[in-house]
């Protein structure tokens, strides 16, 4: 196979997109093998703009089709998972937008679904996971450059949405159509980078406003605490409502510390003793005169690097990525099995909130999904 | 009165500091009028340095001596509050070291006690106060120019110590002795400021570590989200084993953000509509072209204030500013009354962390005496 022939489901505006990508040239190992769309008037958009695609109104008729190597799951995020696994099913390759589900449980259906056909490549959309940005965080992280991790701390709060916004479609920012607000739609991304990088929390506990500055009923401001089980803890901050958003991520380590400053630049510390054995051996009269003047400047050495990111880059490096792994076996930058961690950490979030106390990993799954549940219920 | 006489209960760090700024002129309304110490090595070292000044080794025998007009008590926190009401109740201003004590039971009881003496003053030394910074930052805040608070975001780690300034005393960062780590010894600075720049919260979460860099039973980690009642939330974090520390303030309000690093700058952004009108006036299509390029820009103005700071000015400010209070009446930056805002935040954050559960102010103070007794009883 030189190119993996992909179907994209639902051709909304993520769908779009990356048919576009394809058409244009931007994934090399990559062609349209057909378009497919529940909504009937997006065929005329795909005839007029994919003139020699396929497009199917039906996704299990496109699998059959002959058509596709490939799909990706351009739906609402309740569907990925069924999707997912009615492909592989069918031998076809699948790639999952994010978030990999809404709860847990369908999450970890596919994920062991996908184990009985290892042949085949499943991955997931994760796409800040090809920020060079983030890769060069986490290789800092592995390598234990900063030792290990402390406090990790990341305000995430420039995933602006007007009302606009959520009232574009019915199904937008509802537990019956996602399942949440900004926790699955916006901030999988950074809950999925952090948990990366940073490793997953043991306990969750979390504040969250429900339709505090827009007219949802889902969360639209998040705050959470993570407790890492060995004394170290976090703190992650998002919501939709801040027009002038920070986005500052910190990880303290017992030998340094990073600041990511606004995805772009990247400060690290590294201490040229770890900080325990500056405390057992500085005598508080070395402390103070360190912290005179100047600061204790020659305590580390401080490097700043800064990035520049190409709008669509990401997502087209996964799509060739994912491409990749079908054709020749390259690793994969995002295995579908690691979908269930965002999910897990935001199903946490939410039923931490719902309880109003933290909650334990492993998540309890049938509780969540029975709160989640009586709140889709009473949106009927 | 042309100069307040001043007796200093306490000759140590903070004692012996202010009794220099009144020896070497820096506070014009204010004289040495006696020293206490109840450790009789340290009258040797009172008659070297302040050879005219009367030294007492009990705070009592001082108040009655006639020699004082006012005491400021640089005493271990449990003793704040009970050698604040003997002054007044000698008819003797009172000016106590933060916190005001160690558990608001005693912090109400001056405070009622100090109603009762309304011509006497009670101040505090909140020196953070004077701090030209803050108290344009409350300004700001008190003027609605960022309108009403939605977010705060305190991380406050610079309060690094090593092992050996635990080590300096054995009451220091113990239950019995100081009632409790950076929570009651370094951060009342900022808990203080939090509070008198935006408010008190209703509930509060705590997650704390006992413990865990240094060896001490007593905090040395605390990371607290406030829950202010109407919606709006904030973020506190402080520690002292981070020796690279972070002072990153942030306000996110209705109508702008207040960012203020390392205590010296000031970024104000301040949106030209409200993000509430910008949310329901706003299409989608127009707010993806708002952030495309380099960004909303045009959506607010921009002002960085930077601030300098001069070592020891906050707490003479403080002393003179106690002694013009007593002299003519001038307002009092720091009022008494005002401490116990600090002492039940400090002690809302334990109880809850030691309930493992958010709590409710007002406090439950009998239940938070209750456990703090528990904690200094095992350790005698």
């Amino acid at each position: 196979m030189e190119k993996v022939r992909l179907g994209i489901i639902g051709l909304g505006q993520q769908g779009s997109t990356y048919a576009n990508f394809i058409k244009e040239g931007r994934i090399p190992n990559m062609e349209l093998g057909a378009i497919c769309d529940t909504d009937t008037e997006k065929k005329k958009v795909s005839e007029e703009n994919y003139p020699n695609v396929p497009f199917y109104d039906d996704y299990k008729t496109m699998l059959e089709s002959g058509k596709v190597d490939a799909i990706i799951t351009c739906v609402p995020h309740y569907l990925h998972p069924e999707m997912g696994i009615e492909a592989l099913s069918k031998d076809i390759h699948a790639l999952l937008e994010k978030p990999a589900g809404v709860y847990t449980k369908q999450v970890q259906e596919i994920n062991e679904y996908a184990k009985t056909k290892p042949e085949l490549t499943y991955a997931i959309m994760f796409n800040q996971r090809t920020n060079e940005l983030y890769r060069k965080v986490k290789e800092i992280i592995d390598n234990g450059e900063i030792g290990a991790i402390r406090r990790t701390n990341w305000i995430i709060t420039t995933w602006w949405r007007p009302q606009a916004y959520y009232d574009q479609g019915s199904w937008r920012a509802t537990w019956d159509g996602e399942g949440g607000g900004v926790l699955v739609n916006q901030a999988p991304h950074q809950i999925d980078l952090m948990q990366w990088i940073c490793g997953m929390p043991k306990k969750v506990y979390t504040k969250a406003q429900y339709g505090y500055q827009r007219d949802i009923p889902v969360e639209d401001d998040v705050t959470t605490v993570f407790d890492y089980g060995n004394g170290a803890t976090g703190v992650f901050i998002t919501c939709t409502h801040d027009v002038m958003g920070t986005d500052r991520f910190e990880i303290l380590g017992d030998k340094g510390k990073i600041v990511v400053d606004d995805s772009k630049k990247v400060t690290i510390k590294r201490l040229h003793k770890a900080e325990n054995e500056m405390s057992n051996s500085l005598s508080w009269q070395e402390t103070m005169n360190l912290f005179k003047g100047k600061g204790p400047g020659a305590i580390y050495e401080e490097e700043v690097l800064e990035f520049e990111s190409v709008w669509g880059g990401q997502h087209a490096s996964v799509l060739e990525n994912f491409a990749a792994n079908i054709i020749d076996g390259t690793e994969l930058i995002a295995p579908g099995s690691d979908g269930i961690n965002g999910v897990t950490l935001a199903n946490a979030m939410h039923l931490s909130s719902w309880l109003g106390k933290e909650v334990d990993l492993p998540l309890d799954e049938d509780l969540y999904l029975e709160e989640l549940n009586k709140l889709r219920a009473q949106e009927k």
